[in-house]
C-alpha cells in the first residue's frame, strides 16, 4: 500500500486507529472455546465489528507463535481473510525482527510475499544491513522501533551518546537515510507524549505507529498535539482496551463500541486540524 | 540444561562447536528434493553426521518462518527429534526476540515450554522488561545480542555514550544484573576478535555465543586467545561452512568432515589451555 492510499483511507474513515490483534488464549470469551479455531473466530468477529472505525490491523506474532505451528497457521489465515474481505486495511505484522542480511531477506520474503502483509516492525540494534532487505519491496513498509512505551525503554533508548543525542534520536537520524517516508515508519510510544516534539524535528513527514494509548496509559490528545502532520502522519494502536472490552458473549459488539468511540475522538481531531472537512 | 552440564559436555566431546541449522531451501542437495519434508531430512542427516563433534545446535527461526506454518512445523519436529535422539546437545532457538513484558512472556512460554529449546537469542533494545520474562524458567537460557558480526553492528552498537562506554558495553554491564551466568549468555561476533578482551573485563565468567567464524571470516585462534575462560566459556557457531560443505549427495559426509576438522582444532586449544587433559 502506498503512503497516498493510506492517507486517503484515513480521510475516508475519519480515523487513524490501528487495532492490535493480540488474542491471548486465556482471555478469549468462553462462547468461542468450542470453535474449531477459537483464535481465528475471535479475530474475524473483532474485525467485522471494528473495520468501519479503523484503517489498520496489527497482529502481534508472539501471540500466534506461542501456540506453535498451528498458531502461525491461524496468523496466516487471519491475514489472508483480512486481505480478501477488507483489502483497504493496512496490515502490520508486529514481529520486531532484526537479523543479518541473508536472514533478514528470508524474513522479508516470508512476511511480504508469503504472508502478504503490508508492513513489518523491525528492531534497529543490528543496524543498516538488518533493515535494508525489508526496503527492497515497493508498497511494503518497515516500521522501525525508535522509542518504545515500556519501562525498559529507558535502559538503552534514552542513553545520551557522544553525538549529543539520545540513542533513539540517532536511530531516527541514521535510519531515515536508509529509505524514504513512503516505505518507512517508526514506532514511538505514546507514554512519552512530549518527546514527539523532538522526534518531529528529526522526521517531520514520516508516519508514526503509536502504541500505548489506552491500556498502557498514553493520552491521545498529547499524541495529536505533538505528533500530527498535515497528512495526519499517525497510526495510533490500541489492543486490549478494544479487543477485551468485554469477555462475555457481547465481546464483538463491545469492541465495536470501543473502536467507534476512539474513531469519533480521532475524527474531531482530524476536523480541528482541517485534515478532513468540518461536519455539516 | 545447567552451566555445569554444558561444561561437562564440552569436556566429554572435546568441542565447543555449535552448528547453525539454517536450511536455505535453494541450497538443499537435489537428492532431498523428493523427500516429503526435505528440510527435516536435511537437518536429520546433518545432525547424525555431526553430533559427535559439537555440543550445540542453533536453528535460525527465520529460515523456517520463511516457509510459513509448515516451516514452523519442521522447526518443532527438528527440535523434538533432537531432544529425543541427542538429549545432551544444547538447543538454541536463534530468534532474536525482544518485546514488552506480556508479549515476551508469550515468547518464553512458546520457546521453553512448547518447543522445548534450551536457549533463545534476545535483542536488548527494549530493555530489562523485554528480557526478564525469559529468565524465570530454571535451566533455560537467554542469549542476549551484545556485539554482532555484521557490518551494521557499527551503526549503533559501537556508539560511545555519556557513560564513557560503547552501547554494547552498556548492554553487557546493565544486563548482567538481570540474571546470573547460569541463565544468561551473550552473542559476540568473532569478526571483532580483540574486542573480546574488553568484553571479558565486563563479563569474565559468562558463556559467549560466537557467530561469524568461517563464512563470515572470523578467526577461531583469536576467539580462543581473547575469549576463553577456565570453564571454556565459549560456544563457537558455524553454519554455512559446515552444512553446505558439499551440495552433492555426499553433503552429510562432507558436513561431518568439516565439523570434525573444527572439533580437532578446538580440542587442541582445550588441551593447550589445560581445560581437558593432554592426549596420551
Amino acid at each position: 500500500m502506498t503512503k497516498q492510499e493510506l492517507i486517503e483511507n484515513i480521510k475516508l474513515r475519519q480515523s487513524f486507529l490501528c487495532i492490535g490483534l493480540d488474542p491471548d488464549i486465556e482471555k478469549l470469551p468462553c462462547c468461542l472455546k468450542t470453535e474449531p479455531d477459537p483464535v481465528l473466530s475471535f479475530n474475524k468477529a473483532i474485525i467485522r465489528a471494528t473495520a468501519n472505525y479503523c484503517v489498520a490491523y496489527k497482529p502481534n506474532i508472539a501471540f500466534y507463535e506461542s501456540l506453535g505451528s498451528s498458531g502461525m497457521k491461524t496468523f496466516e489465515e487471519t491475514v489472508s481473510w483480512l486481505k480478501e474481505n477488507y483489502p483497504q486495511h493496512f496490515i502490520i505484522a508486529d514481529a520486531k525482527r532484526g537479523d543479518i542480511g541473508n536472514t533478514a531477506e528470508h524474513y522479508a520474503r516470508s512476511f511480504f510475499h508469503k504472508m502478504n502483509v503490508d508492513a513489518v516492525t523491525v528492531a534497529p540494534y543490528m543496524g543498516e544491513d538488518s533493515v535494508k532487505p525489508f526496503l527492497s519491496s515497493p508498497g511494503h513498509w518497515v516500521i522501525l522501533l525508535a522509542l518504545t512505551s515500556n519501562k525498559g525503554s529507558s535502559d538503552f533508548q534514552l542513553l545520551e551518546n557522544s553525538l549529543g543525542e539520545k540513542l533513539f534520536e540517532t536511530v531516527l537520524r541514521k535510519s531515515k537515510e536508509w529509505g524514504n517516508d513512503g516505505q518507512m515508519m517508526y514506532v514511538v510510544g505514546a507514554t512519552q507524549g512530549k518527546m514527539l516534539q523532538d522526534i518531529r524535528r528529526i522526521i517531520p513527514d514520516h508516519f508514526l505507529l503509536v502504541p500505548g494509548v489506552g491500556a498502557q496509559g498514553g493520552s491521545l490528545a498529547d499524541v495529536v498535539e505533538y505528533g500530527i502532520t498535515p497528512d495526519c502522519g499517525l497510526l495510533v494502536n490500541s489492543s486490549r482496551s478494544i479487543i477485551y472490552a468485554s469477555s462475555a458473549s457481547d465481546f464483538a459488539e463491545a469492541a465495536g463500541n470501543a473502536a467507534r468511540d476512539m474513531q469519533q475522538e480521532m475524527a474531531s481531531y482530524l476536523r480541528a486540524k482541517a485534515i478532513i472537512a468540518q461536519a455539516e
